[in-house]
Formats: structure tokens, sequence, C-alpha cells
């Protein structure tokens, strides 16, 4: 890898991994075609206990956002309270009382998946459409996360790359996870971390575990460990259906080359068409797998469906 | 029922439906202590085609909501958008481009949970806690939505009492669901659509493919079919987890009394500890559900976990 | 006045009305040059009985707004309130208690001016500037409402077009007012109403005041009396540095054109660099100068200079 | 002053200062009732050159909030853009293109003033209203902001205490401005700085300043120069109208006892009502009145009337 010229290794994996077509050129779907009801059904197969785990971190004030391009964290905001029913100014009849309440926040504030209308390369978006034919002001008119409602639930794996290559469970902010360090973790954890054609990937790579030890400082788009740019090829020859990690930004940070922001994403989404998952929680999930050596799961991660967004929270759930 | 004395009506039927402490002092769950690991394992069992139907309405600025207490509709607008990468103002290097984007709205604007403090009872929210205990300006302190986090996953079942007892699938408004109309429902369905313990009770009504047909009009807090006030024993003796319908506000609008607001919730909530979901779209799943004769099916609904939130967006998904 | 052919109309009347370049191809300010010291202090020297009158709408839940192009009304909503103070449960020692607040506004929701980077022509701003090279998604990097801080405080005019010209004080909706129109109420008024470089005017056409009397009903953007097309030339040829009006829009509605939106606009924002302001509230000042015979004043409608905003709110005084 | 009795302290002084029931029961003006036409008479004589000067800060997302009482910086987003607009994705006629935003922001984010709902003493707001019969979640149902609509304009008088008692015009942080310095302060800077009833006073500090040179740091809550809580027999016998200080607070930070929070505001605001800017920028204004002696003006700060708000943004600006 030439750490001077991102560019050129974009534009090569791009060449390499691209789907561009290959669902068609309506297609608003990318890599959750990967993801068809015999998965769900192999999916649902796998609940054995019925033991459940959220993989949602905190959609809160305390949350990691810093401002950085106006990304606050969210802001809860009450309408109506309980301490207003109690005093009795509501003016509801027959002693009922009543609380609401609103949010402000950036729809990728916390736990989330990244849509195809997040990222452009060139000018693209995802199968070859002009960015600019894609997302407006009005928000994104063809892939809006609207499109992926009730797909995202299947078979679940977790590899849980932290504890099987980590010092006590984490990696170091700036390790990039290569396709390597990948195999060698399936390899680790055996039989059930197998990973293929339509199944939601968590990565843990520990980088959450170690904020929530030592507060978020640059949680968000510090440095971070991550996927390397080298892995676009695994993730295209797996055929997944989504990815995610417990890290702010998915890829390795710093990025791998001298200048450059977040060039896997560059692939991964116009050209893959992957869904990529951030700031999932997978701690609780993780200690469980590790307990009891079997790293796949039923998940269900449905994103709320804000009408043309390019990215939405989501509050996953994954059953063992 | 003595259409005159709400207060007297609700204050009986709270003291015949109480789980008051039935969980302990310090319970925040509610009904959802009914759904155990065994109903997730006897859920996802259910899953033999694999098909999945999301049950959200949409997110966006074309919902229903008029104002009502300050509830307006999402307003979704672009941090950054594809028009902006594809001109190349954002500066990022590589040819990265980049849309990102934030929502404003209230938490009981779309398809959503009600949380347990939502709604009070003279002052008194579930397990018999003062509100001004439970509900600040801070939000919820105690049962916030944020507390049912993993748990929402388990068998749901659909009761399609508009396709049941209704013409052409739909209820009038003001039509009031009791409890015998839920048993021929049952009857009408079959075996699968057996309701009980731990379950995650669906009930069609039909008003939302009226409002899909002829507007939103007045559905947003006007008439409506619903559950009647006389329910209330039998949402207490199932021994259900949660119930959602197809309605903006749950129970039959105008209420029964003639002076009220929503009474049913005053026992549901505060008293039965109750979960409630409201704005689900169950037009697709029910659709399935008539075709094959298959009323139950798996179902995860996490809410949104918002900090401290009394009700919460989400996107439930059910897969048969 | 060819009712077919806006885009000639307006092509024209930019040609005839421009002012690119006047000031510098680095100007931002428009027409707000015409507004120098000199119209300050005789400005000032109009206050002579010390009364003052508020010129602004409500900002609130209650406003006109209908959802066009998103546009809400104002939701204000409580960070801390005096029950919770009242109740203790905030947490301040010495028996202090806070109330706090936050809003969530269109800039352009109520009372307000709008910028010059609010309206293009065929992709150009004010001052022959690409509408790109202006606004962005990250706002109005050049002519931002805070270029013009500190500089709205002059004479103010108040031509009472609806009093001078209609029944009862209003003109009806779909009135075009035109430049003899305004000659003739200036007449009507006496010599305090002329106007002239550098000044203020206020347009009242009474639709506010039928609006208060009658409820908004498409006050947003529906019909209403305002300004003619063909008032380009006299806006231009006054050198006025600002205007506003009573109503929605500023221009007549219908528009003159028989396909049309708001073509006044695109002459007087991009060409002349005029300053508009809408949804004032001009009837207590009206009524005033009606009665004393009166039409001129001190003036002060600072913006709320939001970074980089293409309109904003604004809270005018009168004092005469 | 006894450091360890602020309640004692904070008692002794509401006693001795308050205004309750001075204008009647009914009052929700507080020291505005001193600001008469008169005094507006005054102020605007005092308009000799017609120089205007900005007194507000940037209302942006650099500004000086930290999330303390999920009080953000104001987040602004478009609606609609010129890159929109350029490209030709809005659909208006005759090449018409717009640009729309929103905000969403504290309305005590950045240039403010204190309503007299903002805080509480013991449960007591201003006029001896219980705290909860004013500000509800609803918000301040009888002082609301809006309720000083057109009043606040009049003579405004400048004391430069930076200028006047501290290096390089600067006060440093932890500073008590006492009534011996405001005194001090009206002696050096001569006849012009007189300060009596009715006026509109601003205090310079020198802390924005040094913000400005040095970031925003803990501007926002953190140590500061500022008002002593001495001040307040003075600031409720000149029977000012209001007062505005350059800094977060108004009043000294660290405050003055062992153990409190903004005890001046509980005397300030419930018992004196009256009214309180912080955060203006008053350098520009500054300078000039070092640089002509002439330490008073006419000043328009009316706040965004907000309905129900108990604080709004401002934008004054002062004229010489």
């Amino acid at each position: 890898m030439d750490r001077t010229d991102p560019e050129g290794a974009i534009a090569a994996a791009a060449q390499r991994c691209s789907n561009r077509g290959r669902w068609g050129a309506d297609d608003v779907l990318g890599t959750l075609n990967f993801l068809d009801e015999a998965k769900r059904r192999a999916g649902a197969a796998l609940v054995r206990r019925g033991a459940s785990f959220s993989l949602a971190q905190a959609f809160g004030a305390d949350g990691p956002q810093k401002g950085w391009r106006r990304r606050t964290n969210p802001v809860h905001t009450m309408l109506d309270t309980g301490v207003d029913a109690e005093r009795g100014t509501q003016g509801f009849p027959h002693g009922l009382g009543g609380a609401d309440d609103v949010v402000f926040m950036p729809l990728q504030a916390s736990t989330q998946w990244d849509g195809l209308g997040h990222i452009f390369d060139h000018g693209l978006a995802y199968n070859g459409r002009r960015a600019g034919d894609v997302v407006t002001s009005e928000g994104d008119r063809v892939t809006g996360i609207e499109t992926t409602a009730g797909l995202i639930a299947g078979r679940g794996v977790l590899l849980d790359v932290g504890r099987a290559l980590g010092d006590d469970g984490e990696l170091p902010d700036g390790f990039a996870i290569t396709a390597e360090h990948l195999a060698a973790t399936i390899a680790a954890q055996g039989a059930t971390a197998a990973v293929g054609r339509g199944d939601l990937l968590l990565v843990r790579t520990g980088r959450l575990t170690r904020a929530r030890r030592e507060g978020w400082g640059d949680y968000a788009g510090g440095d971070s460990p991550g996927l390397s740019f080298t892995t676009a090829d695994w993730l295209h020859g797996t055929e997944i259906a989504g990815i995610a990690t417990d890290t702010w930004g998915f890829e390795v940070r710093p990025n791998e080359f001298d200048v450059a922001f977040q060039p896997l994403h560059q692939v991964a989404i116009p050209h893959i068409g992957l869904f990529l998952g951030e700031m999932w929680d997978l701690d609780a999930l993780a200690a469980d797998c590790a307990a009891d050596g079997v790293f796949e799961f039923w998940l269900t991660a449905a994103p709320l469906p804000v009408t043309g967004a390019v990215g939405a929270p989501v509050a996953p759930i994954a059953v063992k």
C-alpha cells in the first residue's frame, strides 16, 4: 500500500470490489440483497436459550459527540412532566396526568447504520448515481434509510478481535485490523464464527470498553483501532449483508494514508453497497459469547426509518 | 359502565388490575417481566419461511401530527448533501464526499412505545411512585425507556379485529373493541391466535388503512376505533407483555365517558404497568396472516433508548 | 405585463434595476449601503413622545406555518421549570431555583428579514455570485445575516395602504399594490410619509388584521394583497434600505403571472440587493400614525445574527 | 459578608431590595417600569453622529456552550441551499432558486436577556408568585419574555470597569465588582457615565475580550469577573431598568460564598425584578466610548419574543 496515494488505492479497490449494477440499475439495497429468507430461517434457529442483548449505546446528552460537523449529542426535552401532573397544572380530567418529550439529534449521534447515501466517491453515489441526484437538502430521495425497512434481521456473528488478539480484550488505537486478523479471530473462536453470504457481522475492538473506563476523550473522530483499508476485498468477497463495530468510525484511525479521511468508507458504501454500523455496544454480548463459546445469534437491527435519512439510529437486539 | 363517572370506574378498574408491588418496589419493567427467555425461544421457533415485515409508519414531514400539545411531525434536515459533495464544496481529500443529517421530533410522533412514565393516575406513576419523583424536566429518571433495552423480542400475535369483525377489513370510528370482540377474533383466527402470558399482542382495527386511503384527517387525536375501557381486566388477566395498535391512541375515540381523556391509559400504564404501542403499521403483516392463516410470529420491537424518555420511536420487525 | 412570460419580465426588470457591482465586487450589504449615519441622526430626531411599538408577531406554536417546505411554527420546550424548582428537584443550593428553555424554529417562521442569500435568479445570488458559492449546507458563507449586525437602525416610514385605499383598513387578497397606489398613499398621508434614500419602509395591507380576526387560514403561502411585480423599478429608484410588510410573502398572491412563484423576490433580492421583511405586525403602530398623522419614526430592527443564516427573526421597535 | 451563610445573606438582601408589590400585584415588568417615554426621549437625543454598534455575540456552532444543563450552542441547518438552486433540483418556475434554514438553540446560548421567570427564591418567582404557577413545562405563562415586547429601548450607559480598573482593559477572573468600583468608574468616565432611574446599564469586564484572544475555555460557567453580591442594594437603589455584562453569568465567579450558585441572581430577578443581560459583546462600543469620552447612547435591545420564554436571545444596537 502506497501511503502517499490514497486516490489511486481507492480507485483500484473500487474497481476490484464494485457491485455496481449487480442487482440492476434501480437497486437501492446493496448488500442487503444477500440477506434472504433462508438466512433469516438460519438465524432464528440460533435462538437456543432465549437470552437477549441490547447492542445500543445510550442516546443522551452524555454521549461522545463534540460538535464535529455540527454533530451534537442528542438533546432530549420534555413537553410535559410528572412534576406538572402531580401539581395539577395540566388540565386533564379524572386525575389523568401525562408526560411527553421531544428529541433533537444528529442521526449519527449514537448507535447507527450508515445508509447508502452517506458517502460518495468523486461525486458518485451507490450504483453509479450522481450524488446530487440522490441526496439534496430534502434528503436522500433514492436510497433513504426507509428503503431498508423490515430487512435487517438475520444471522449475526461476532468477531471479538479485541479479545482474540488484544491485551486484556482491547486493541490499541491505530491498530489496523486486516483480513489476516479476521481469519485468525475466526480460527480462534471456532465453527460458530464462520462468516459468509448474508451475515450481519459485528467486529469488537474494545475501543468502547476503553472509553467506558477512561471517558469519551476523542472517541468521536480521534484515534481508534478499526478495519484496515486493505479489508475492502474481504468485505466484498465474503458477501456479508452488513458490518458494525464498537468504534466511532468503523475503520482504523488515523487512516492508513498520509492525507486521508475514511478511505475505506469511500469503497465500502458507494462501490460495495455495504451497510456500516458504528458505535454499537458489543460488550455484554461479547462476554456471553466468550463464556459459552458460541459466536452466532439472531440479530434484529432495524434503523429508525426517518424518511430520506442517510443514516439512522438503531436499537439492535441479539438473541442467543 | 356509568358514562358520568370516569373517576369511579378508573378507580375500580385500577383496584382490580393493579400490579403494584408484584415484582418488588424497585421494579421498572412492569409487564415486560412476563416476557422471559422461554417465551423468546417459543417466538423464534415461529420463524418458518423467513419472511419479514416492517411494522413502522414513516418518520417524515407528511405524518399525522397536527400540533396537539406541541407534537409536530419529524423535521429532518441535512448537515451535508450529495449536491454539495458533487459540487466540491466539502473540503474532504481524495474525492470523498459525504452527507449527514439531523432530526427534531416528538418521541411519539410516529410508531412508538409508551413508556411507564408516560401516564399518571392522580399524581402517581407506575408502582405507586409519585409522578414528580419519576419524571421531571430532566426526563424519566426511574422508568426511562432505556430500562427496556434488549427486552422486547418474543412471540407476537396479531388479532385482526378489523378483518374479523369489520366491513371490508375496517372498524368504524367510535367502535369500542371489547373482550368479547377479542375472543371472537381469536376464535375466528384459530389456534395460532391464542394470547397468553408474555405475548406481544398486535391489534389491527383498519384505522390506518383508512387514513392511508383518505388522508390523515383527524387520525391524530380524532375519532377512531380502539380498545374499550372495559378491556382493562382482560389486558391484566392475559398477562401479555405489551400491546400495540394501528391507531393514534390505542383506545376508542371518543372515549366512553361523557367527559374523559384516555381513561384506559390511566389504568393500563400506572396500574397494570403495561407497555402500549401506537401508530403501528400492521397492514402488510395482516395481509400475510390472512393469506396463510398463521397469526403468530417472531417479533422484535426495541424502542430507541433515548435516556429518560417517556415514550420512544420504534421500528418493529415481525418474522414468520 | 405579459402574464405568460414571467421569465422575460424578470430578466427585463433585473436589467433595469440591477445594483450589481454598485458597491464593489465584494459588497455583501446591498441596499443597506444607503442607510448611513446621517439617516440615523435623522431617524433618532423623529422621537418626540418616546412612545414605542413592537412590530413583531408572536414566536409560538400558534403561528401561521403549516409545514410548507418544512417550515413549522416555533417549538419551545423547557429545560427546567418553576414547577421543578418549587418541588425541590433541581439540586441548587440556598433555595435557588431556575428555569431554562430551548427553541426549534425555521428562521422565517415569524417576523423576519430575508437575507441576501435567500433568493437566487438562474443560479446567481446577489452581486452576480454563483448561488453554490454563497449558500451550501453549511449556510450562507458570504452574505450571512450576521453581516448586517448593527446596521438596521434609521428612519422608518409607514405607508398604510390598507387604510388609505382599502375598505375598513384592509386590502382584499389578490390586490396588487402598484407604484401609483404607493404614491396615492403618500399623498394621502402627507409630508411625514415621504420615502427616500436609506429609509426603512413599512407597508401595511391589513392582511394580518384579517388573520387576527378570522384565523390564520392560508396566511402562510395563500392569497394575499402585496406588492405588484411592477413596483420593482420604484423599489430600485427610491433607494430605500429595506421594506417590510404585514404579509407572509411581501408580494401579491396569487402572483401576477400565469405560472409563477414570487417573481418580485427574484428581482428584489439578487438584483436590487434589497432587504425584505415579512410577517411584521404593523397594526399598533399604524393606529398611532393614523391618530396623530405622523407616519415617520425611529426604527431599530436588528435580525438575530445566526451565523450563516439566509433569513432571520427580528423583534423590531419603532419609537415616535 | 459571612461566606458561610449565603441563605442568610440572600434573605437579608431580598428584604432590603424587594420591589414586590411596588407596581401592583399583577405586574409582570419589574424594573422595566422605570423605563418611560421621557427616558426614551432622552435616549434618542444622545444620537449625535449616527454611529451604530452591534452588541451581539455570534449565534453559531462555535460559541461558548459546553453542555451544562443541556445548553448547547445553536445548531443551524439548511432546508434549501444555493447549491441545490444552482443544480436545479428545487422545482421552482422561471429560474427562481431559494435557500431556507432552521435553528435549534437554547434561548440562553448567546447574547440574551434573562426574563423574570428565569430564577426563583425558595420556590417563589417575581412579585411573590409561586414558581409553579408561573413556569410549567408549557413555559412562563405569566412573565414570558413576550410581555416586554416593544419596551427595551432607551438611554444606555456603559461602565467600562475593565478599562477603568483593570490591567490592559481586563479584570481578572474572580474579581468582584463592588458599588465602590462602579462609583470609581463613573467618576473616571465623567458626566456622561451618570447612572439613574430607567437607564439600561452595560458593564464591561473584559472577560469576553480575553475569551476572544485565548479561546472560550470555561467562559460558560467558569471563573470570571462580575458583579459582587454586595451590589444588590446599588442595583436596587439606582432604579436602573436593566443591566448587561460581557460575561456568561453577570455575577463574579466563583461566587462569594463557600457553597453557592449565582446568589445575586436570586435577589436581582425574583426580588428586584431586574432584567439581566449576559454574553453581550461590548468591545466595539467600549473602544468608541474610550475614544470620544462619551459613555451614553441610544440603546435598543428587544428580546426575540418567543411565547412563554424565560430568557431570550437579543441583537442589541447602540447608536451614538
